[in-house]
């Protein structure tokens, strides 16, 4: 089974990292991007682990690792 | 107008920080994880930029700028 970990800023956050990327999409000819944020995906390999207690094991994972929930919110999508 | 880009390391580069999270995963009681791989998401205001030039400008962002394409893959999602 394979896992996709989403995590991304709460808004209201600062995001150093976005404003220099949507700056430097503006200098280089992209006007058009008003704002951008950066986050992270963490794509696992369970290997054969169960699909029922999947998201609860993966829910502690981002809670004890992945993200850091005082700043980071995180999303859990499942595939086969 | 809002867009979401996945940028991941494709098959076959090494990824370190992928490595370091399974390792991490593994010791703090999480066995099942086989393998990890570590990404960026990157999302996009595009304040009121068309939608039909939106995925080709997209593109050229991706090749100019959010991905090294020789050793990144990337995805564009548009969202409303």
């Amino acid at each position: 089974m394979k896992a996709k970990v989403f995590v991304t800023l709460k808004r209201g956050v600062l995001d150093p990292q976005g404003k220099a990327i949507a700056h430097a999409l503006n200098s280089l000819g992209f006007p058009e991007v008003v704002d951008a944020r950066q986050g992270k995906v963490i794509e696992l390999d369970l290997g054969d682990a169960g699909g029922d207690q999947a998201q609860s094991r993966l829910d502690a994972m981002c809670q004890k690792l992945l993200a850091n929930t005082v700043i980071e919110d995180y999303r859990v999508e499942l595939a086969g």
